[in-house]
């Protein structure tokens, strides 16, 4: 039996494949000359950050305060808020934060800017802008008017303009590329220093040299990869590190196996592909349906079936929200658990 | 401003609609003489179990051990555990259990019924036969194989039959009652007593007691409705006692809002819906995509378009996973927040 020592569903994690991963993506930035800046929400694991900073990342990014402040507090000393900051409750929170680390904030509007801007009146923020290079989430939407705005930060009293950041659409490095060389071009034209220029996701990580005006990647599932990541080709089965104990609990029919993994351990996000997750003992079986405590499995598929009690890892479709449904994951080399750790940033939602 | 005092993205609860949602449903259980066994998976809340027992409840409703034992703890003494226990350690913690409260669990199979009669040989636990009358998730698949099952629990040492349960096809109460008919019947046939017959489900809520056999209604989303109940006019908006709060942090473009609460805070749940959320100031706005941070709201079917940094309503999809991702939800009476509660079972996932 898979992990007898532990109940299901839980969280399993290969540590030889994490440290893997880590190492190969950090030597891949290094031979490209990119900064990299793990994202956090992966894992939500100080422990992890510590290491992904131990092999050379710059720095870390989170999207939310209260994750910051728990790496804050962890010993991180170098984190980029990659998140619109709005409302006097987070201004007074991302105050006492910038007393503790070198911290670094972006804005896609005035709004946001000058907001920022009276909050820090007294001391200096840095601020990058954030550019919808084609994702179509936040983001200035014109290379000039990311320009206008890095000019606006310029002047305004506690802000300081650092650069330009994106969530870029995946795949489509040749357009980014452009976009950012004019906004940073147009800067430059204004008298702006462009310091940094922020990239990232993991889809095309192998891929984020071609955008050769970004100086700096954000890339958080590398750490561990996801069924969405094996179905494009940025990963393979044995770079998954991380999987969804579960246990079969009942055998209704001869082709459907129900198992103890729903939506509350696996989310439902379909990510665009058909059935939730990936099992490892079956690789041809299909998750087709989650309640949330339930997974119905179709296993018609498969030659063998399997009994009930018997243990299956699940590879989920998308690995950043699982890890933000379970209090601890047990981490093991070779199925041995040797550590269990608190998601100490599990459900910083502010 | 809505709810100034405050922090986003976060879930407040009006509690005169829950007032009125619990009595509502209660006094439509008392009126068809069916027994009200709430679920607890939507509210997760201790004090709302209480309330509900207090209106007449006569227990609750858990899927995992975790669940129960959290509400076990705040003084809930009769909880039916309707999820099929498997392996070691999840047995220990079901005898524990045993020992605090009037248990009742289920079982769809003859491996679960030997493992608990093991278990529990030593004393007497009582278990329900789950039936798959239509809805496709565990359950026996025929009322002759209930009746069979119900045999088995009857001669094994340390197990007793209780009746019949049921997760049924919503809107399909004749369907339900025929089926359930007729295993209660091979029950009585074999001689055994069906004491309880267990249904549930909040979408045919207003329909239950046109299955007659049943004698239990099991029902969760009653008591704050969401969007999916709104669709399916098993409620209307006024109904709705949840929502999640959330501020507008980019306008990027003319019709393209982006608000700080994505699928960590509204799941990514669709339910066979368009869009992720009902938004009560716009209600022709859509929610059109999430990422885990960011909700992307298209305002081309509104007239008017939200300010950065206002705050927004957002009734979710589905509103017993949403209470998993909160620490913890705010009740307030007409716009005034009262207390605030923590979420005591959120994430008890075993």
């Amino acid at each position: 039996m898979l992990f007898p020592e532990l109940d299901t569903p839980c969280i399993v994690i290969d540590d030889e494949i994490v440290e893997r991963n880590l190492a190969q993506y950090q030597d891949y930035c290094d031979r490209h000359d990119l900064r990299l800046r793990p994202h956090i929400k992966t894992h939500k694991l100080p422990e992890m950050a510590l290491r992904q900073l131990a092999l050379g990342a710059v720095g870390i990014t989170c999207q939310k305060i209260g994750e910051a402040e728990v790496f804050a507090e962890a010993g991180c000393r170098d984190i980029l808020l990659t998140f619109n900051i709005v409302g006097t409750q987070k201004l007074t929170r991302l105050r006492r934060l910038a007393e503790r680390v070198v911290l670094r904030v972006v804005a896609d509007n005035e709004v946001v800017a000058r907001a920022l801007s009276g909050a820090f009146s007294d001391r200096s923020l840095e601020v990058l802008v954030e550019c919808d290079t084609g994702a179509g989430r936040c983001g200035v939407q014109a290379p000039d008017a990311a320009a206008e705005l890095a000019m606006l930060l310029d002047s305004l009293p506690g802000t300081r303009f650092g650069g330009l950041m994106t969530y870029p659409p995946q795949f489509a490095e040749a357009a980014v590329d452009d976009w950012l060389r004019l906004a940073r071009d147009a800067c430059r034209a204004s008298g702006l220093n462009v310091e940094t220029v922020s990239s990232g996701g993991t889809p095309s990580m192998w891929r984020a040299h071609r955008a050769s005006v970004v100086t700096e990647h954000r890339s958080g599932t590398y750490i561990y990869n996801d069924r969405s990541l094996m179905h494009r080709a940025t990963c393979v089965e044995r770079d998954c590190a991380l999987a969804v104990l579960t246990t079969v609990v009942s055998r209704p029919t001869g082709d459907r196996v129900v198992v103890d993994a729903g939506s509350k351990a696996l989310t439902a996000d379909l990510f665009g592909l058909e059935g939730y997750g990936y099992v490892r003992e079956y690789p041809d079986a299909c998750i087709y349906s989650l309640s949330e405590e339930h997974g119905c499995i179709d296993m018609r598929g498969c030659t063998a079936r399997p009994e009930i009690g018997e243990r299956l890892r699940v590879i989920p479709n998308h690995v950043c929200p699982v890890t933000n449904l379970f209090d601890e994951v047990h981490i093991h080399r070779r199925g041995a658990v040797t550590n269990t750790l608190a998601v100490a940033a599990r459900g910083k939602v502010a």
